[in-house]
C-alpha cells in the first residue's frame, strides 16, 4: 500500500523523539493506519545524534519539506512564532496537512491558520500542543463532544507544577527551587513563559476554544504566575486542608468565559490537588458525563512525540477512503496477531497470603520451609498478635515476584500442615512497574 | 443540512440518557457534527418517564428500527447477548452503522459482529462500553495509537470498588457491604457479574485487544471474584503500604499475552489506590508515552450516554464527506460563538489571603472592619504565632466567594492600613464545585 510521507521540520528533543517512535513502531503503525507511515525529508540546522537519520533525506532549509512534492504531512517542530508561522501557511499553501506541537503559535495565530487550512482543505492538528503525551484535545474534542462543558481546569506545566511540588516537601522558598528545576533542566534559563504562567495559559486558550466553541482568545485570558508564592503559603493552606496548585481554569459562567491562569488553593482530598512533580494533569467537568480527569506526562522527547503521532496516523487514516474512521480494534484487517494468551499459571506476580494457623513456635518454620524449597523469597512476613475465638491467628507474608504454578505448589503443600486452616488467602500483588 | 438519523432499541437508563442529552445538546452537536443529528425512532417495549418521547416515532418491535430505511445508525441499548447480537447483525445487514454499550457482546461475539460489518462496510463503535463515560476506547485506539503498550491496568467495576472502599473505610465484611451496595442500587439483584469480575473482564478483554492488536479473547481470560477478600486482608494489606484492589490487568509478556482480573494489592502512594467508591480508572504504560491515567464516571445514565452520544457524533462527521476529521477546534466553520471571555474582575471566587501585620489588637479588627464594609464573608481566620524577624506576624484568611473587583477595592484600603505590610498574598481558593 502506497506509504504516506512525512517531513520532520526541527530535529530537537521533540523532532527526534517524533522520528524514532514513527521509526521504532513503524510497524504497529502500519497495521493499526492501514499505511506504512515514512520520514520523506527531515529539514532542521544540524542533525540530532538522538537519532540515526542516516538514511534520511536531509535539508538544512525547512521550508524546502514546505514546498517538498512528495511531502503528505508537514510535522512542524521548530517553535518559535515567526518562522514557525510562515512555515506552516507555506505548507498549507502547497496542499500539506499540517500536524505542530506549537502551544504558542497556535494560541496566538491559531485563527489565521486554521482559516488557511480550511481554504485549502488541509487539516491542522495539534494534539501535541497541550499536556504532551495526554490526549486531551482528543477527549475533549471527540471523547465529550456530546456535552456541554461547565470547566475544566488543569495543571498543565509541568514545570511550575514540579516547583511548587518541591516548595511544599522541603520547605523551600521559590526562587532555591526554580535554581535547582534549571539545573535538572526542568526550567528554561528564562524561566518566564513556565513560571509566569504564559505557557499554561497558551493551552488553556487552546482547550477553551475546543470546550466552548469559541475562538482563540489568548490575550483575554487573565494569567499570574507563582514567583510570589511562599513555603509559608503552602504550609497555611495545607493547614487549611487546601494544596496551592498552579491551574489553568476555564469556566461557562452566566455572562461569558471565565479564562484565568494563576496560583489557586484546592482542596487536598481531590485527585487533582495530588499530582506533584512534573505531571500534567486535566479535570473536565461537562453535563453529561459529570467528571472525568487525565493525568500524564506534560512534556518530553516521546510523551510529546506520543501525541505527534496519533495526529499523523489520524490525518493518515482520513486519507485512506473510504475508511474514514479507525477499524473496530484500531487495527485494519488481517493485521491482527496471534500472540497467546498465557494461562494464568504461566503469569508472574508478588503475592500477599495469609494464613490462619495455630501459631506454636514449628509452624512459622514449616511454612517459610516450604516456600523455601520452591525458591520463593520472601519480602515480608509478620505474625499478627489477635488471636480470635478459634485460637489461631494470621499470619501475613509478602512473596517476591514468582511464577503462579509454582506459588500454587507451595500453597498446596501448606494447606496440607496440621496446623493451618485451608484455604489460604492469596491476593496477587502489582507493583506496576 | 440533511440531518443523521439515529434509531435507538432500548429506552432503560443508558437509552433514556441518550436520548436525553441527544435532545437538550442537540444544538451543539449540530454545530459540532456539521449535521443534526435527530432520533428518528426509538424501540423499546415500553416508555420511560425520565424521557419525553411524545413527539417521538415508537415502536414495541426493536426490529423494526433495524429495517428502518430512514434510520442511518442503530444504538443498541437493550443489553443481553442473544437478541442483541440479532439485532445487531440485523441492522448490519441492512446497511446501518451501529453503536452499542453492550460490553458482554462485544467481549463474547465481537469478532464475529466485527466481521459482519468489514463485509457491509459499516462501523460498529462501542466507547461505551468500557469504563462509562471515559473516552478510554478513543483514547487507546487514537490518542496512544503510535505506542507500544507495554500494559494497562484498570479499575473497571464501580460496584466492585464502592465495595472494597467500604470494606476498608468501614471495617466491615464483603456480604454486610454487598446488601447496603444493592439496597442503594449500586450493585444487581443477582450481583455474580461485578462481583466474580466478569464484568470487568468483558472490559478488559476488549481494552486488550485494542491495546495488543489480537482478537478478543474473552474465554482465554482469568477470572477472580473479591467475596473472599476480608476487612482483615484490607488491613493488613494498608500496615504494608498497599490498597486491594480488584484489577483488570493486561500485559505483554515475552511469551504471550497477560489476561487477568483478581483483587490486587497496589502500593498506597500510586494515584489508582486512591480512586474509591464508584470511580473507573485505567492506566496505560506505553513505550513512547510512559504512563497515563484516565479516571471518570463508569456506569449511570449520562455518563454512559456521553460515550454514546460520541460515537454517533464521530460516525455522522465521518458521514459527512470529504470533512474526514474534526475540525480544528471541533466545529464547522461558522459555529463558533462569540461568548465574551470575562475581565478577571468580573470573576467570582473564594479567596486565601495572608496579611503580614504587626498584630497588636486593633489590626485584626480593621481589617474584618474592612472585609465587613466590602460585603465581604470570612470562612476562616488565623493569626499565626510565628512572630518575624521584623516583629509582625501571618495573619490568614479564607474568604468566601467574592466578585474579583470587589476583593481589590477591599484589598487596596487593607494595604492602607498603617500596621500592615503591603503588598497582600492574595491567591484564589477553586472548590472545584
Amino acid at each position: 500500500m502506497k506509504p504516506v510521507k512525512v517531513g520532520i521540520c526541527g530535529l530537537g528533543t521533540v523532532g527526534s523523539g517524533t522520528f524514532n517512535v514513527l521509526t521504532r513502531n513503524a510497524n504497529s503503525i502500519a497495521a493499526r493506519t492501514g499505511r506504512p507511515i515514512i520520514v520523506e525529508q527531515i529539514g532542521a540546522r544540524r542533525d540530532n545524534p538522538a537519532s540515526d537519520t542516516s538514511t534520511t533525506q536531509m535539508t538544512r532549509d525547512i521550508f524546502d519539506v514546505a514546498r517538498n512534492p512528495d511531502v503528505d504531512i508537514l510535522v512542524e517542530l521548530i517553535g518559535g512564532y515567526d518562522v514557525a508561522k510562515e512555515l506552516i501557511l507555506t505548507a498549507i499553501e502547497h496542499g500539506k496537512h499540517v500536524v505542530t506541537a506549537n502551544k504558542a503559535l497556535i494560541a496566538e495565530h491559531g485563527n489565521e491558520i486554521f482559516q488557511a487550512a480550511r481554504e485549502k482543505n488541509v487539516v491542522v492538528a495539534y494534539e501535541a500542543a497541550v499536556a504532551g503525551g495526554i490526549p486531551v484535545i482528543k477527549c475533549l474534542r471527540e471523547g465529550l463532544s456530546g456535552n456541554q462543558i461547565n470547566w475544566l481546569a488543569g495543571i498543565i506545566n509541568g514545570t511550575g507544577n514540579f516547583i511548587l511540588t518541591e516548595m511544599g516537601d522541603k520547605n523551600r522558598p521559590f526562587e532555591e527551587v526554580l535554581s535547582e528545576a534549571q539545573a535538572l533542566g526542568y526550567a528554561e534559563a528564562d524561566p518566564t513563559f513556565d513560571v509566569e504562567g504564559i505557557d499554561a495559559c497558551h493551552k488553556l486558550t487552546i482547550m477553551a476554544a475546543i470546550a466552548f466553541g469559541i475562538p482563540l482568545n489568548f490575550e483575554r485570558a487573565y494569567t499570574e504566575g507563582i514567583s510570589r508564592v511562599t513555603p509559608a503559603d503552602i504550609q497555611y493552606a495545607e493547614e487549611l486542608g487546601y494544596r496551592i496548585k498552579h491551574l489553568g481554569i476555564a469556566r461557562q459562567a452566566d455572562e461569558g468565559v471565565e479564562l484565568r491562569v494563576h496560583p489557586t488553593l484546592i482542596p487536598a482530598s481531590r485527585p487533582l490537588a495530588n499530582i506533584n512533580g512534573v505531571l500534567n494533569s486535566v479535570v473536565i467537568n461537562a453535563d453529561a458525563v459529570g467528571e472525568t480527569m487525565m493525568v500524564g506526562p506534560g512534556a518530553g522527547a516521546e510523551p510529546t512525540a506520543s501525541s505527534v503521532v496519533a495526529d499523523i496516523m489520524d490525518i493518515a487514516r482520513a486519507l485512506e477512503a473510504p475508511q474514514t474512521t479507525p477499524n473496530p480494534l484500531g487495527f485494519v484487517e488481517n493485521a491482527l496477531k496471534s500472540t497467546p494468551v498465557l494461562p494464568i499459571g504461566e503469569t508472574l506476580s508478588a503475592n500477599y497470603l495469609r494464613i490462619h494457623a495455630d501459631d506454636h513456635p514449628g509452624v512459622m518454620n514449616a511454612i517459610t520451609q516450604i516456600l523455601s524449597d520452591h525458591g520463593i523469597n520472601i519480602d515480608a512476613i509478620t505474625q499478627k498478635a489477635i488471636r480470635e475465638s478459634d485460637g489461631f491467628a494470621d499470619i501475613v507474608i509478602l512473596t517476591q515476584t514468582i511464577k503462579e504454578s509454582t506459588l500454587d505448589k507451595a500453597i498446596n503443600k501448606i494447606e496440607g500442615l496440621i496446623d493451618i486452616q485451608a484455604p489460604i488467602t492469596r491476593i496477587r500483588v502489582e507493583t506496576m512497574a
